[in-house]
């Protein structure tokens, strides 16, 4: 018999299904919450009961936010002409970070994916081609990742958007900052050389 | 300004504060959780709110379960004669996930560390010298950590039973089940040489 009461044994499978636990961090962080019941147990409890009533989906843009339009979207300062393709709401945090982009965003929701049965109905397209029309947009950025299948998802949407008379761009592909020549691969070396720039 | 609501930031705060996971790990689980408001956010904080309320602490041997005595300590099958000292409850599991033992446990919640400030007073261990009688108790095991601080408390623990007529046993020291020599350390050889068994 387990000596595991199934209270707890239910927050261990839970937490066991998050990315980046398994079953042995899922008891480790479990039995951490049970030692600290009201400094980190309720506390954790209590803020996902909260963010799961007040958290919703920006019906513009895809992105997570309290409000909808998303702060983002609603934000008249940042530029509506200019809109940013990412696969996830992570990559939006992830740009926002770098604090360089001043335009809106449009989340995808994933990429397309032949091996996961991910189509263009499953991921956030409709609204993009609906928002992209020439008289509001000037440019979209298509900011997915570097990877087959979001390769393949920015060619998808480079075709659906192409008549629609705005400017599709993608990300430079270089050297990343910081990073030593020994240790990258053929690829970015031949794509970093092949876009160099003059001093 | 940060694209992340508080709400959000507060879970992505609590959860880069558990064993093992950091602030992007945190981002990463807390975007899992609220994509999936249903299947996975509610039902964790859900069933986080049920464990606070209904786990406890065992005062006889500090194991955690819903009802006290524990299930461990409530089982007239298990030997009341051995006790085995172990430093956390995740130690009890991993001894009652290996199924040989059918004593009892003590739980100290910890070990002694000078340099962290942690003396006899703040472990379990008034409560183990008043179980370790020898009208009811035969043996302990001191099944501690094989670090510094485990031996230690070890060393301390000992020294507190000597004189109360029970043995004190500690686990054997020896080469892992499945182990490669090559990659352990001397200490270890060492121990596992000394103490070797004949066929």
């Amino acid at each position: 018999m387990s000596p595991i009461s199934p209270e707890l044994q239910r927050v261990i499978d839970l937490l066991a299904k998050l990315p980046g636990l398994g079953p042995r961090s899922a008891r480790r962080v479990a039995l951490y919450l049970v030692k600290r019941k009201d400094t980190a147990l309720r506390p954790l409890a209590r803020a996902l009961e909260e963010a799961a009533g007040a958290i919703r989906t920006c019906t513009t843009c895809g992105n997570l936010d309290t409000r909808d339009p998303c702060t983002v979207c609603a934000d008249n300062r940042r530029d509506p002409a200019t809109i940013c393709v990412v696969e996830e709401v992570g990559d939006l945090w992830a740009l926002e970070r770098a604090g360089v982009f001043k335009g809106r965003y449009h989340v995808l929701g994933g990429t397309l994916s032949a091996l996961e049965g991910v189509g263009p109905g499953d991921l956030n397209i409709a609204s993009l081609i609906e928002r992209a029309k020439p008289d509001d947009v000037q440019e979209v950025i298509l900011a997915v990742d570097a990877t087959v299948d979001g390769q393949a998802t920015a060619h998808y949407l480079s075709d659906q958007l192409a008549g629609a008379g705005v400017t599709i761009t993608h990300l430079a592909h270089g050297v990343p900052v910081g990073g030593e020549l020994d240790y990258l691969d053929e690829g970015t070396l031949a794509a970093a050389l092949k876009a160099r720039r003059s001093y």
